[in-house]
């Protein structure tokens, strides 16, 4: 079958049968005739179109006005209140066990280091050694702090790790398994709760990025049975540059948790100002200074737009534009020589599509120059992000025409590279 | 001398003669009639005027235009461009050794791990009792995770340290020493480049936490010798709630200098994606996880403020408040039973002036009710905060006044209370 088969629906059509298209219109910059298509929202999310307007009102009628007071009134109990929003719009976890406070890196380390002082006597971390840099780098560190020894499972980069991978590394001196829901590369689905039953029986602990599959896949944190999970919120969650991450930790772990940066609003009673670090009996205690409440702004506004359309909806949209996308690229691409780094599996595919040839380093700024965005990674992918509630299947068919255009005309215009190729 | 006399200059004549009164007038809600005096600076400045435009310009023309490409094009660089700018308007320090990252408390952390590496085989950390919770804090979990001794100089709560009391525990033992430069209940200003060249007679480093005087007071890190520095940016730098923390690595130290939290922003080339953590070979290895650009932008146009008016001037109009400050105190407080915890000796004075009573604390809900606002810190200390920029003399009296009109009728109106305190 081929697209243009009468029977197949243009991105045109698409675009018109899919019940969450108006949500397109919801985010700041979607009618921006300059960026013809933006496919790179699972590494910056789009700020919602009300956005300016409410930061700015934040600024004068919060910050500016309230000034001090707004501690006391608001801004002490945010990143307890924004973390239980995250967890039951997103993670399918009650409240009291999220909070929203660094950035991922320092969520890791903390919570890796949480691991291993509930598993004492056991000394290795699995991970897998394609797993995202900053997850890798965290382990590395803490390795070598503690003492721990780092059991690598052998996968390429960003490809995710399977059941039986995971079976055949997790032993008894395990403490904790480091893993990313959906490998940053390939948009490869873990499988979740068979690896943390399969930890648990071995009685280790699992540790979920959650980063690229947070606010586009159902998550179920509690029902699974995970111990600590983190994830940033600059994707999906739409929270801006740089935006703050949430962390997670199982209530079952909570009361004896214990996280190495010990700071005045992780104790007990921060503004007693007294002898002696004690840590909050709440979630409160994975927090070590000022929350940065300047970052929690944003991604408010698009866990409205997430309850609104509900995450089942946003999956069902998420996998018509990846079907859509391989679609397109079995038809335009393929043909070409790239190749498909994305499972065609729905059960094991994230939101985006990575696909892979040699050239295509050389061509992002030739796609930028066309208002084509989507993201690079290194040495050799296009990664096609889909954001569902502001990705159209339209974007879909620029892009991968776009890359199929640049790709002949580099065949045409470049016998230089090929020669040299040869 | 009383105020009452002739020569003494009104409140209203002071903010006449005042060369910068006219920078009052760049902050937001400095004209708000509902908050007739806001002496919090020292915890949370003002917004300057144009920041509700320009944090929503960049929503819509950098964030929302830019998108992925903002990454490349300007932040990425902002952690080190905003640390420079800092450096050079208010930390006397030469550009490479300074970045904008985490909170006060992780950096807090960074810096002590990093000194204990830099100092192997020394096992003390030398901190004083009195140091604001989050130091101690997280002194205390750095020493339970490594096994580190603290030996405490006993001062009262935000009391500060003198040169005498650090040359009584700084040994051949000490591997750093963590104080703050100016206390945070008395404003007491600690001999920085004496004690610096103390511990560094004896082989320490020294850790300077520079929360309350960062845009407040010249500092001149580079010429002191400091090695390490960290400060908030949401007091004097009115970078808002919750902005990142600036942090400081002498350039002599930076080749060697290793911290704990390894991410991939702080790796040599962190889209090569590549195996093993390797730090940059600048300030950027003190970079964890992706930075938070969305708090980085209200500090930028204060920066501007500060670099315009100058900090001598800055610090001028300091002491000047103060000094109003203490003389409306002996005037009008003093007779009540109010003690003074600020030093008087301009040397030694910061930029905020605490009194204390013991009825202090039942004060504060009404003075807000009068759109009066200082800090408290418990037990019984009104401080009240000078933001050399934003604070009018006018302001001073206001705060004396009302507390003065608050303690002679909580005398009339509370006999139960007396009654029971008898």
């Amino acid at each position: 079958m081929t697209l243009f088969e009468t029977d197949a629906p243009t991105a045109a059509e698409l675009d018109a049968r899919d019940p969450l298209r108006e949500y397109r219109d919801r985010f700041l910059g979607a009618d921006d005739p300059e960026i013809r298509a933006y496919l790179d929202g699972n590494s910056l999310g789009r700020p919602t179109k009300g956005l300016p307007e409410k930061i700015a009102a934040f600024v004068t009628d919060q910050w500016g006005a309230r000034l001090i007071r707004g501690w006391d009134e608001q801004w002490l109990d945010l990143p307890v209140q924004l973390g239980d929003r995250i967890a039951r719009e997103t993670l399918g976890a009650a409240a009291g066990q999220t909070v929203v406070a660094d950035s991922t890196t320092v969520s890791l380390y903390k919570l890796i280091r949480t691991a291993l002082h509930a598993r004492p006597g056991r000394t290795e971390i699995v991970i897998d050694r394609g797993n995202f840099p900053t997850d890798r780098f965290v382990v590395e560190g803490v390795a070598e702090e503690t003492g721990s020894v780092i059991r690598w499972i052998e996968t390429d980069p960003g490809a995710g790790v399977t059941l039986a991978e995971a079976d055949a590394v997790i032993g008894e001196n395990t403490a904790v398994i480091v893993l990313s829901q959906i490998a940053y590369r390939s948009g490869y689905i873990a499988d979740v709760p068979g690896i943390t039953a399969l930890a648990h029986e071995r009685g280790a602990l699992v540790l979920w990025d959650l980063c690229h599959s947070v606010g586009a896949i159902p998550i179920s944190l509690d029902e699974w049975g995970v111990d600590l999970a983190t994830g940033c919120t600059y994707k999906y969650l739409n929270g801006g540059p740089g935006s703050p991450a949430f962390l997670y930790v199982n209530q079952a772990l909570l009361a004896s948790a214990r996280q190495p940066i010990w700071g005045w609003m992780g104790d007990r009673a921060p503004f007693d100002m007294a002898d002696g670090y004690q840590p909050a009996p709440s979630i409160r205690r994975f927090i070590s200074g000022t929350p940065p409440i300047m970052g929690m702004i944003a991604m408010q506004e698009m866990l409205d737009l997430i309850a609104e359309a509900g995450i089942d909806a946003i999956r069902t949209k998420s996998l018509a534009l990846s079907d859509y996308a391989i679609a397109l690229y079995d038809e335009r691409l393929a043909p070409l020589g790239v190749e498909l780094s994305t499972p065609r599996e729905h059960a094991v595919r994230g939101s985006h599509v990575t696909v892979d040839h040699p050239r295509f380093s050389g061509l992002m700024h030739a796609l930028w120059a066309k208002g084509v965005i989507p993201d690079f990674r290194a040495p050799s992918g296009i990664r096609i992000g889909l954001s569902p509630l502001s990705t159209s299947f339209e974007e879909v068919e620029i892009v991968i025409d776009a890359i199929h255009a640049l790709l002949t005309e580099a065949d045409a215009s470049t016998p230089v590279d090929s020669t040299k190729g040869a």
